[in-house]
């Protein structure tokens, strides 16, 4: 099944970042049937629920590919989480009407993190949490014979703003085409309630704390560069049209300083026969 | 620096695995140089030692490449770990004299198992486990400032014998390309001790479980199987040289039934600068 370029950007139209939201939504509908059921005759999705965006226009998708009755969703909050996420996550459950769990993480992250000597900062605690959840989703994934969908959006591929080996982990992922943006539009025409589709992203690890007051630009103003950087456009070229040389600029720098993180591990290689240099195959499920 | 074909293999040759065991060790050591040193500017290895040999190997090529005090070393014990294992990793530490840390991984595992209604399989187990110590071991190396070096062999590799984003994750891997049986030429030349090079490999997870009981095949004689596998040898053309079709036909099911687990996950496709498939990039860190 080849790619559809429903999103083939036309050069010199003001925003690149226009999508058909009704046939992304079903190209992604199609996308994960064809994964699942047809490639891996999975049929049942394990998303977590954050009760953010991402997560609940995947978790929608699912349901529209799957059916709500074989989505199972996880809501895993920490100790300093939000009550307003599980709330949101809840909004998502009731309008879906698919069977959730709720599963504290604190005592699986304390248990390990309580051994420390000092207390370790809110990025090694966010990582540490982001690692517990994913091996939750994995090991629930194996009880209940499902597969683990991702939530990751374009945006956050391209700036490395995820924990590596967990948010990037699922084997499945809609989500990974769509900038930010172009993910609270499906978001709209999805009918994902109102509320998760305002609020200011965030990885809700510390009060107040948020995507764009981390990255220090807009996710609008992020995505309009990104779109013409994935492009092959220069720095200068982007100024020269007229967009801010300081915000260009850390975008660049944000997404050439994590080219690693969208790369598998270094293996040594010893032989004519080593794994993914030379010795390539199709995978067949 | 390209990488040296130093097992470039000779057809017709009775035993593809041979291996000249010093050569490999420097260069592997210079890969780990060049890898972390050079190109990462990081000088610190993180490793999880579990008393077989595959860590005992990485541990003492990093104590090679960076120097003792620079290799960090964990052992991370589950309540049904077995005290051997222990006993094996305290004897590599204390020969190479390495700073070791011991972390208990039973209340971060059971923190989230003791919250399941029924007693999860012992696969389930022991995925939550690797799962728990490649978290513990990203999270030491965010604060000693290390990277994490992997441990994983070809031939389990080959036989997707790991927890995916597990044993796999780790961002630099010397032994990648060396099957187990090289693994074990290497580990005498190192002089790893003998008693760790001699027992029965086993993932320590149930008492009397051995990888070769798994497998239903000896690591000697599924390398050899494997050696010609990956040079594009057919079951058949195996068969017809004298190996036996019944371990002939379950090296290759292996094989052919993991080449998802080599793979990264899928992402769908939506734009002609979809990461990975339009947009790619070499890596500089």
């Amino acid at each position: 099944m080849p790619a559809i370029p429903i999103l083939r950007a036309e050069r010199r139209v003001p925003d690149l970042l226009q999508i058909d939201a009704a046939a992304v939504a079903e190209w992604l509908v199609q996308f994960l049937r064809y994964e699942c059921t047809h490639r891996r005759r999975i049929t049942k999705a394990i998303l977590g629920l954050s009760g953010g965006v991402d997560s609940a226009v995947s978790t929608a998708l699912a349901v529209r590919a799957f059916g709500a009755e074989n989505v199972h969703v996880f809501r895993m909050p920490y100790k300093i989480s939000s009550s307003e996420s599980l709330d949101h996550a809840q909004l998502v459950i009731d309008q879906l009407g698919i069977p959730a769990r709720t599963i504290d993480i604190t005592p699986m992250v304390d248990g390990y993190l309580d051994q420390e000597e000092h207390p370790p900062s809110p990025t090694r605690i966010g990582n540490v949490c982001a690692r517990c959840r994913i091996n939750i989703l994995f090991d629930q994934s194996a009880k209940l014979g499902g597969l683990p969908i991702g939530t990751g959006n374009k945006t956050e591929r391209l700036f490395g703003y995820y924990t590596w080996h967990a948010d990037d982990a699922p084997p499945i992922n809609p989500l990974g085409d769509l900038y930010k943006t172009q993910v609270w539009e499906l978001a709209r025409y999805l009918r994902v309630p109102e509320v998760i589709i305002d609020k200011p992203a965030t990885a809700d690890l510390v009060k107040g704390q948020t995507d764009e007051g981390d990255f220090g630009i807009t996710y609008l103003k992020a995505d309009r560069i990104l779109a013409f950087l994935t492009q092959g456009y220069s720095q200068e070229k982007l100024v020269e049209m007229g967009f801010d040389a300081g915000e260009v600029a850390l975008v660049f720098k944000r997404v050439e300083g994590t080219h690693w993180k969208r790369r598998g591990p270094t293996v040594a290689m010893l032989s004519d026969t080593a794994i993914g240099e030379f010795y390539l195959r199709p995978v067949d499920y």
